[in-house]
């Protein structure tokens, strides 16, 4: 069966660091934020990694996540808790985006979001460090994946997430044995309430970039896509941004493979895509700040990226501007009618998230940032299955006279 | 990139078969039904599959359904209508089902069920065929399947499903450009309209089985398992069985596989699995008939297994008892327990045509028909997103006072 689930592979982290200082932090212990209270990135030894692993040999394991065990932090296989972490597709859209799009599918992972390859790296760094409670803030889909994952190993999970998270989320964090809170608030009144526990003791806080391994599970989708094209990156990304991790993850994973010799120089542009309700990354980018203010009443229907603060703002911005892509924002309107046009005319169903990229995609054709010869990739993050879809009033009578012509 | 998509590859379709009389068909040529009204099976020149390609060659492919070109009907390697049909991964549930047990989770493939299978074949097959406009019949994941290929190639698409059809499945077939019909009848009551518009020329006939490459496509589903499993075969697979189309294929594909060499005789004992609610296959198995008689008043929580009346009724009782195996009926309340009882404690939603067959299997231990210590395969066949959960109340005021206790 599946080795990469089985079969014990050598490990190389050397030790953690601090995103804004520097600062060294022992790896193998439990961590979240660093002393002045930025997130805390894993480093590896990737002259070890490259010694002891090949992209020939890489490309022969299965395709699954754990096939990048060597450029991930879990030291023993027995503490991986798998719920089949495939390799996720790269689906062009012609019709709908163009000759040169493709959509990464996201929502074929566990859980029907991406969120399950930070969950299921953070969950297993947990599990290796002995935590037995754990409390997160969630818009739903990072819940839904870490219930999931600490069910299957019986950590105790507690979330909270805003009352207005999509319906199923909340119903799906529950069925999965976590114990689910709506709270009058966005996320980060949420993470409020997990912060206080946290500092009480009662638990874990499992917040994105509060404990730094899920930013390594994210990585796995920049080192997926440079392995899909052949060892080469897109032109362009296009990532709705919340908390950014996955942004901030794929950013990391380029810059590794490089260190590596796995990729050369060249980086896609990374478009950070918000919702025009709530775009606080957009602002600080257009403003030329290092950091971005909270976005007070923040609104859109894309719930996954209804983020007014981020912990890890100064990395995004950071990697949007180093690899000269821009922070685009788009009006609910464009989100909807993106996802309504994909599905339509391609055949897929985005998340409102996926269909805010396709929105920025067609927004910047437009404004010329970038060009239709262009491979770009945008990325879906959750199965569009997860959303509300316009209703379907037809109704027939089989017991009346069926006019064909009118079908 | 993929070369399943791209490479031209030698296919072997030989003919096409009655599979009650045995009559043959030209191959290349649109059908729905033999002269006697029963399913037709595509027929490969065996000999030249295995002097094309061998079991190490596949391995070496990208892993998704059309690595077995050369044991599918498509001829043209442009005519594929692809959306992602990853491999599906097989994942343990040791708490709710035991140590032995495999889930098959197929509601990874696009449009969340396995359904794609065999409509990705299918349209492929229509589209190489010259078909413009279909119509189907559906409980709700093969509506959505066909929407989504069909759409994606330009093919016009009509489906009709039984009033009480999941509301996300109806929504989801519409939102994917086809037109879609709620009818006050069940799914043979669907076909019969399909039926008769089809008699007219108003649309090609896509019901299940009524066109004889659905099952092609099904079919991959016992290919993989055996790829997965290193090229040897459960000792049980327990299939949620409507029209039984899948069940009919991967015994299909292991006639196949064993010609080829590739695997010996022995075959997994195939549970055929029903809601109690309707169980036309288990009355039909238990009083020892070839035919299943119409279940009158069907109902069931497990939407894609309410299937009165099958058109390939006397293959899946062939099947079923060729393997040694049984058809089993569950009741809806098993069903839903098995459900809640994997998610809680495997952190993995089935369907609830998933459920029932953790529900079975359970039952089949009970009874003595299988032993814990036997490898056994269950089939999730649809994502659990899309089905109805159970409300989660828990409601917290941020601006209160917090008992942290309580949580
Ligand atoms: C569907 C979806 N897209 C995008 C995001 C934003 O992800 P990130 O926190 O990496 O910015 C989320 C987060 O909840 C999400 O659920
Ligand atoms: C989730 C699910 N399971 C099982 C089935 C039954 O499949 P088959 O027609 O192959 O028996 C269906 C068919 O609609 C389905 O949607």
């Amino acid at each position: 069966m599946n080795e990469n689930l089985s079969a014990d592979r050598p490990t190389f982290v050397t030790h953690l660091e601090c995103s804004m200082t520097g600062e060294r932090y022992e790896a193998d212990q439990l961590h979240n934020l660093s002393r002045v209270g930025r997130p805390l990135l894993v480093r590896y030894d990737l002259d070890g990694v490259g010694a002891a692993v090949s992209r020939d040999q890489l490309a022969a394991r299965e395709t699954d996540l754990w096939r990048w065990r060597e450029l991930l932090p879990v030291r023993h296989t027995r503490d991986i808790v798998s719920l089949g972490e495939i390799e996720t597709p790269l689906i062009p859209i012609a019709k709908s985006g163009g000759a040169n799009v493709l959509v990464k599918d996201e929502g074929r992972l566990p859980t029907g979001s991406f969120k399950a390859r930070g969950l299921v790296m953070a969950v297993a760094m947990a599990k290796e460090l002995g935590v037995t409670r754990i409390a997160m803030p969630t818009n739903g889909n990072a819940g839904a994946a870490l219930a999931a994952y600490a069910t299957r190993c019986g950590i105790e999970t507690i979330v909270f997430c805003p009352e207005d998270t999509p319906e199923i989320n909340v119903r799906e964090i529950q069925a999965q044995g976590a114990r689910v809170w709506r709270v009058n608030g966005l996320i980060d009144d949420c993470g409020a309430i997990v912060g206080k526990g946290a500092a009480e003791g009662r638990w874990f806080d499992f917040s994105t970039l509060k404990e730094p391994y899920r930013i390594e599970g994210k990585k796995t989708m920049g080192l997926e896509l440079a392995a899909q094209l052949g060892w080469r990156l897109p032109k362009a990304i296009f990532y709705p941004t919340g908390g950014g991790t996955g942004l901030i993850g794929m950013w990391k994973a380029f810059d590794e493979l490089e260190r590596l010799g796995w990729i050369g120089s060249e980086r896609p542009r990374m478009y950070a895509v918000q919702a025009s309700g709530c775009a606080p990354i957009v602002r600080a980018f257009e403003a030329g700040e290092e950091h971005a203010e909270r976005w007070e009443d923040a609104h859109t229907v894309a719930a996954g990226i209804r983020v007014p603060r981020a912990v890890g703002d100064f990395l995004i911005l950071r990697a949007v501007r180093e690899s000269g892509g821009k922070a685009l924002g788009v009006g609910d309107p464009a989100i909807l009618a993106a996802v309504d046009d994909c599905a339509r005319r391609d055949g897929l169903l985005l998340c409102p998230e996926g269909g805010a990229t396709l929105a920025a995609y067609k927004q910047a054709l437009r404004d010329g940032e970038v060009d239709e010869d262009e491979e770009v990739v945008l990325f879906n993050c959750a199965t569009g299955l997860k959303y509300p879809m316009p209703e379907a009033p037809n109704w027939l009578d089989r017991h009346g006279a069926i006019d064909f012509d009118q079908l």
